[in-house]
């Protein structure tokens, strides 16, 4: 199995309005380094998994709606306690999408599992991984 | 597939008395840096893997019975090769028995897999793996 | 000249109401990694430049206030430009402070310079470093 | 399962002469970083997966031809584009082959894969993965 | 002393024609992983050293003209040993030049030293740092 | 001024008899990341700090008295604290005398300073710098 993964990041402000998470219950915020692998069995015709560029430009459109946004005001958002797990969910479900539209060229197309990793700290990251159907 | 992972370290003297392990046959040391991460099909009801907070608190408990010491002296390992492999199969079973005993609270039950990670330079690392029956 | 340099992180929201900031004008967040160096000409009896362990826990007590805050609703930093650079400064003043104070022990006094810096992402980092009179 | 991964690295020349590569059709080049990770289900009699001491001097040996070189003029490369991927499915195959041939030692015998990791840049690395028959 | 500190990298080939530098003579290259870091005395009115998005974009458009290229074929390298060394004066010149030329904005005008760094490898990096007249 | 900067590591057993170090008073011990940072107000005729081939060989024989060792039965550590940073200094010592003995070969004359540091855990590191005679 082959896999490229890139990287890109967000600064972002939220709340995580339930007794669970504590301090984290008020408005902060936090700087998510991301990741995203993609996986194929076989190499492309030009022995790739898919062009990292076009990868990185992906990930870039994929972040633009939540970079320097406050989540909590976020339409798709409302009533969802986002998470650095659910927030890697998200970000898989539209690097997915992408893959499928074929915003990653003819590579995006043979795909066979994403997986999505955010860096909140030095000390703790979340992700989600998926195979493709 | 979901996964949380946090970091801590220590900072432990041992030996490694069989030849195979060369100039490490003496007594040494090492930081290993830890990494576990914990994964889950599906999110709680607080869409988390676990809380990292009790993550970080349990890591921090587990490891807290070797830090600062000479492995060679714990009864726990009388007799036994103190590999990072090892170390890492360790710190596994007991994050484990930890999850299972309700320390990571109710988001400790149901998870699927468990991953340690000891990095004891920056050129080499050790981890184990394994699923939660 | 002797350093240590310690680590510890916060997850704050703010703003940055002047439009020199573009996208950051408006309310977001961050993760800002944050290391404090002391320096000093000579080693204690101890052969330190101050205990690690103390200079964990002050730096430690000196984020605590900022710690998943809204930077934005503190009265300390009420009309000001929260900027990496500005925090940087804000918490050398309160790290030279409790040096001063003892905080750091004996070790803390005879320190001749104190640097902190704040990583932002992974490819931003401010910092503001003086010497201590 | 069990793990070790070791790392070095390379200096090389190449080009990707296909249009698909844009601006990197011309001669260019990389630091590739080399993670090479070795798994095994269960220890050895020395608690190792393998010895990391050997396992970094196979790396280094099988990253020998290719340090300080322009692969567009290695005849193993001829006619190949030599992408990131590519070159990650290269070094596991000289790995793979030199634990069937014993260069790890016995321990490299009973090793159920081998995960090749490249670090290109600090945003992107390419990796490939395979069991061992 | 205020300074931030940004990110960027380039893909080069390279040769080092003198025996000095053994296997490194040849055609290979590298990847240059880029920090520049500005040094103001005293913030800006907007509390900052500079704007890390111009400093980012000016970095970047620096860079350009090296990336993916073979710096044997450049006419302002011509004859001349292209160590990172050498590389990190290259780039503090342009760097400097384009502060006095204003594109860093007012924020460029009144620093007082720039510093910048590339790293070779994981184990190798070079610097230069000069005050500003 | 100019510089270059190259990595290795230790791993070793030690102790802090002193009160000062609470549980770091018994026999531990700790990997080493070292970093010797060399410094030049101008290039070599090779466009060079020093031959970072030849600087990571002088390193490495710097420390190899000190690998997998307990500090604590070393003659040269007797009565010593051996903190990071005292082990900062003393590997700067040697650095400093492997330069002026021709070591480093010619461009190990004419260094203006040197800079050793100590990364002692992922969360604290220690330095020592100083001009070279």
């Amino acid at each position: 199995m082959y896999s490229v993964e890139v990287r890109d990041r967000i600064m972002i402000a939220h709340s995580l309005p339930d007794r669970f998470f504590g301090p984290a219950q008020g408005l902060h915020g936090a700087t998510f380094v991301v990741d995203v692998a993609f996986f194929r069995e076989a190499l492309t015709a030009q022995n790739v998994v898919v062009d990292i560029g076009a990868a990185l430009d992906v990930l870039k459109q994929t972040l633009a709606p939540l970079a320097y946004q406050n989540l909590d005001t976020l339409p798709d958002f409302a009533g969802k306690l986002t998470t650095t797990e659910f927030l890697a969910r998200h970000i898989f479900d539209a690097m997915a999408a992408a893959a499928k539209a074929g915003a990653l060229g003819a590579e995006g197309h043979g795909l066979s599992k994403i997986r999505v990793t955010l860096h909140e700290t030095d000390l703790a990251r979340a992700s989600f991984e998926s195979g493709l159907s």
